[in-house]
């Protein structure tokens, strides 16, 4: 039986420790205080309340404050709610940190870094390769670290090269099926395409939108990124045209996020193959959480549908 | 140089054989009888007008009558028009038959049937194995020689087996990349979903929508064969729905004709490589037509664009 | 005055038998449980609230329990919610059953099996007539009982053979005035166009939607089975694909689950049809419960629109 | 076999009366000035092109002139188009006249007279009668010679009172399947809905829009003549109001026309029935010029579509 | 510092008069009743919960009664919430009346008629401007006092002449630019344009929409008003019809509720000058409540989006 | 009355010299070859027939070749065509140029270039001033000659620069009317918005668009330069992310362009402001073509309506 908040059902008891994401302070109709507090591990998050709360509570109880708890999961409008019985904060003692609360991607920061530069390996076309291995060094730490989105999917640590890594497998495989497509294109585009989430997004633990995010968004920022570091490597051709082409268009469509829609090939590709990715990603996630003959909560991301198991599936 | 129609080039003059798809008679300005003659080879189709046209004419230049023609290619409105200068009619002697003209899918019959069958082979789910195979056995002859569509992609003889086969190379290698998948279901589902093509065309060579595919279309059509093969083999059990499913949802929504969207993670991988290989398809046909620097012809079932290839591309 | 907790107000007392439609348990910001009862008779349904409950009444007070309730309506975020006096569990010598507590067509069924009968037997095309007389013959039971949908219109038992019947009604009357018309194809269209419903639902009494119903939806499901049927019965003729194509579209466009629109004169008017009858079911009802001068609530299912009951209609 | 320009077919020999409709002067690429007439008969129309076209034709073959011609239909881009043989203009001893040439709903004008006379008598709200007779008062030239709508549906002479008489059958009908509705209300809303487009259209021979019509359309007209005619009679009360709702909302939505869509039971009701008759007349003039097992040409209003006629439908 | 309950922030503690817009009873979960008042001043409103009401309280506490409060502002569900310390009603030696608790536009009436004079005095087309003037005359007062609309913009006493002489300004500017411009068409646009809100909505103080306002709309209410005025006038001429093409084309597009598009160019120029004024509107009034760096709450009628003051900006 | 190809109408006889724009062979049905030229000067452009062409003619009638010409407007399927009756060459003794057959903006460059250093020297921010300026200087000699686009507005020489300095009139009195606006924003926002048509379009004689233009397009391409001359500049500040925003969100919706909507307000109006002015130039030019009483042509870029001039204005 699997662990952790992500995996308890309504009726379950709880115990043990859990990170704060969230508290915020309310009044409850008898006039006292009460906290809503997002409790989060390495498998997901529940809210729990916390009634009649006092001053102290409210200076202990506040966001990234690691907590032991006891309660019981209860129901509340449809959804899980965590019945606090008794908390206490983190002592030094307890040996638990922030990084044990924050889901990871399932494989190690080694092996991607080793995949990423295996792909590099691989190009022929030394201006592409010159200016994709220049961006790997430019921002190899938050590379490997940051989410690649704030929800949805791979919103993980280091969920940004598992993305990455997991479509270069599929565009390797899909080079060799239709051997027509240019690897070194496919390979610089999928690398590239979303490096504009590390400027964003805020950062791994508590993810959000930076001002720069909000206002351009993280693809006409990858698009200046290439601009400036080709100029930076004095890199001129049309290489540099396309791979800002790939990046601006692989969002498909102007109503989301392209407002040039992909016209090479290689293009139209990066968009199916990122596509692929994201949704086995949320797909397997949420499949992971139910049983056969059983369908999962709604996915918003996958246009608010609930997806069946099927009975014969193994689990 | 590449030889045949699809490849001829404004300017160029053409002496060559050619089947007449469609013949269309028309009265020119000064009163005359003319003919619109829609010309093919396997690679390709071109417009010609037989002007000043004889009674004789009109009854010996028909459609599914091979010619000889020699000609100019002129563009008219912006399309290649092939001026004919002389034609006759193909006589015995000449060695030349209807099957020559009509394009094919670029790999043989017997390779794509000893495909079905190792695909086949690999399933482990009795009941999906066996529907599946009754399938194939029941419209073998068909499945190897129509085209996927009247249209657009994979729109040759044996395309609808092309199709297929290619899909299943492609969700080969994804469920190696994600295990998750049931790779029984994603067969299935790539063997099956594009089957009532076969009610739905009316076959081979001039292939028209049948009243059938008119009315109802390929995806009930299909969905209602599982449901009476399912009968017929006494089958029974929730894998007969799941295949049901698949075929129904495999255009991914609504507006494009699954009245139900993809509700099983098979089902929603099996939408993306249809996609794939129908694109990857369109594309590389178009882009063998055009030299790097150039953009191909509008497409239309990619949305009306026209794409470019890279100047660093190789030809 | 109506009685019934259908017609009960903001600031009326109510003393009655109700049914438990669902009953959830909560805790209350106090730390006690309470339960939320879903609780409803023939006239409609209220929510209410049992603060303080009972292990023991956690056990008596579940879903398809009928109840003795005391009670006054409140109002709870812009809706009517019943405030508990007392509550008990119905005993046997209360001569109250789970049948009392259903909504019911306003007519019985008697009558919709004759008006049912009377339609087949103005048919003059055999294939016709046998093939929806088996269809009758097959599912007389779920037709007479089944709703026509779980909410929104004809949502009661017999509600699909009173939304047949008064669909009948409407077709004879057309056709005497556009004789253009094929009353056969007509009539059968209306008698089978909602029949994969029987399917689709779960049942009378707690209408939710079976897997069948999810994966594929009743359309799907009946196009097969008329193409079952008509083996089964060795039919053959265009009859068949006929019958197929007006039950496939009558939804009327592929965003409203027809992957085909209607294409022949009689699937175009049974779509119509299938609107007025619908559309007048959900205002008479919706206008029946407010007074002249008064808006009625939103209806979701006619774009959320609140109609207006005209100061000069009689009530 | 039926008479007339509507009904001729590719290959028909043709020698009649027709009106010219159009007549547009054209220079052939021999330099030679030609003439393309629009031709009609209360049947249909067709083009044809007078070639080598003298002065002295170009000024006797103009617009609403009626010629005798003969000739040869034949196909041209796809459709009919008229090869002149012999043509010159009617005398005034060939007996024929312009309203010859007009199609003309298929009732007489005092049996439209007398069904408008009948609705209005069978009403009880005195306002809403008074309101209704001074509009038929005030319009009945206009009203019972009127097309429709200069295409589409009813676009012939009397064409909007037939439009009118036939929705009111609809209307009585359903009024006694549905007795909760409004009959007065009902009746008024379908004489009055479209008596704007005496105002927006500019007649009955060749009808076009007048200004008024292109810069305020039907709706708004006939809402504003509803309150100036009210203030006329000195009426007031709320039957005005919903009376002017009715025709704003009759055309269902606000992308569709109606700024406000129905909020009325008798509007919504009121939209439906004009769908009705309005695709009624549009199928059965269509369908009535194919045979069994054709499909009609594809009908702009109705989305498009090509509508099939069953093999066992009679003709 | 600026005063009021628009400026007040979690965690401020608030002593003033206020006055009660709506008052709802609720049930707590503790059987307690409990009321839900909106309280505003002139700078804005918020919600506040009094708990533990008497049946004195509910008697006391109702919609239009001024109350002396002190409280503390909370935070509930992302919005802020005044926790009630102690109330009571406003006594006639506190000297407050209603209209001081209603928001005014930031300009005297006094000015805004004479601008109004003023713009009526610049025509020189004497229909329009006999035609302009008459409406003033008839309408003074309202057009004077009332609000522009319910909520989003001008939501304010005086808020429709506001956004009247606001648009004014920036017509005869823009005139002054674009002098192809007809000045006398565009001021009357202006004026004219929302005429139609003094029918749709019930009044200054809780402005809500009347029967017409909902069953018609402000466009079609002042298009026919257009034509009852001028009719009243015996007024005749283009100039009649231009202008209520004008008002029924300013929202743009049909689905935003012009039926008819603007055709003129002074309807096309009267539609965007609308657009900006009200924007400019909405966004100094949401923008003048943060600090530069921060964002403004969402924004319903912009989208929901939420604008950034930069920086850079002097507050 | 006004001179020029753009002025011409159906009967005018025509005799001036014109500029070949596009010059295309065909073959008659006569089986002889003929070009199709498309003429223009400065006020228009109209397609031409040469029938009977020679070989000579093919090599002297060719694009960016003045000629004279000599000939009748007549119309072609409802446009004006010109029927040549003579032609020939342009010598150099003629005294025409190129430039001459080019439309021009109403106002002189000196006229531009100095309006657009008035508005840099009201800057009051020096860090928005410096950039604007750079960009000024950088780019001083297209930006003074280009169009604004290749059709629909200002598609003319220095129609770029016109409709900047048009843009400022509107956006300094918009500015007096709403002094909340930063002006400094706006003024930059306007004169940089579409700077990156210059390397999007090709040129100011046969405007096309580049390799760059069609992979990028003008918005992505100016917020690059943007960043790319702040890091020149060695500027930092949110006043670069504020002015990239700009420029990134001008088109106002996803759908029209901009991946991120407006959200500072100078961006907002930035938008509108953009708008006013491209559609006051379109319908200047359209409605100075037509006389009182007129409709327009169809104006494709502005949802394909046909403006009217009403009969009260003057010419």
């Amino acid at each position: 039986m699997k662990q952790g908040i992500g995996y308890s059902a309504v009726g379950d008891t709880f115990d043990d420790f859990l990170l704060i994401k969230e508290a915020t302070k309310g009044v409850a109709s008898n006039g006292k205080a009460f906290l809503t507090l997002i409790l989060r591990d390495a498998t997901g998050e529940m809210e729990a309340k916390l009634w009649d709360a006092t001053k102290e509570d409210e200076s202990l109880f506040i966001a990234e404050q690691i907590i032991r708890v006891t309660g019981e999961v209860n129901q509340f409008r449809g959804k899980s709610q965590l019945k606090i019985m008794s908390l206490r904060p983190a002592q030094p003692t307890d040996g638990v940190q922030i990084s044990d609360f924050v889901e990871k991607a399932p494989v190690e920061k080694a092996y991607l870094s080793e995949k990423l530069t295996e792909a590099i390996f691989e190009m022929q076309n030394p201006t592409i390769q010159r200016l994709v291995r220049a961006f790997i060094k430019k921002y190899q730490e938050g590379l490997l670290t940051y989410p690649a989105a704030s929800k949805n999917h791979h919103e993980y640590a280091s969920g940004l090269a598992h993305h990455i890594v997991s479509m270069l497998h599929v565009g390797r495989e899909l080079h060799k099926l239709y051997p027509e497509l240019n690897k070194d294109l496919l390979y610089a585009g999928i690398i590239l395409h979303d490096l504009g989430k590390l400027k964003e997004l805020s950062g791994v633990v508590t993810t959000s939108y930076t001002l720069e995010g909000k206002l351009l968004g993280h693809i006409p920022i990858m698009v200046e990124e290439i601009g400036l570091m080709a100029r930076e490597l004095q890199i001129e051709g049309e290489e540099v045209l396309i791979l800002q082409h790939l990046v601006l268009s692989h969002h498909g469509r102007a109503e989301w996020g392209s407002p040039t829609p992909p016209l090479v090939r290689e293009a139209e590709l990066l968009h199916l193959i990122d596509l692929i990715d994201a949704k086995m990603n949320m797909l397997n996630r949420a499949l992971d959480k139910v049983k056969p003959g059983e369908f999962t909560e709604r996915l918003f991301a996958m246009d608010n549908r609930a997806f069946y198991k099927p009975l014969f599936e193994e689990n």
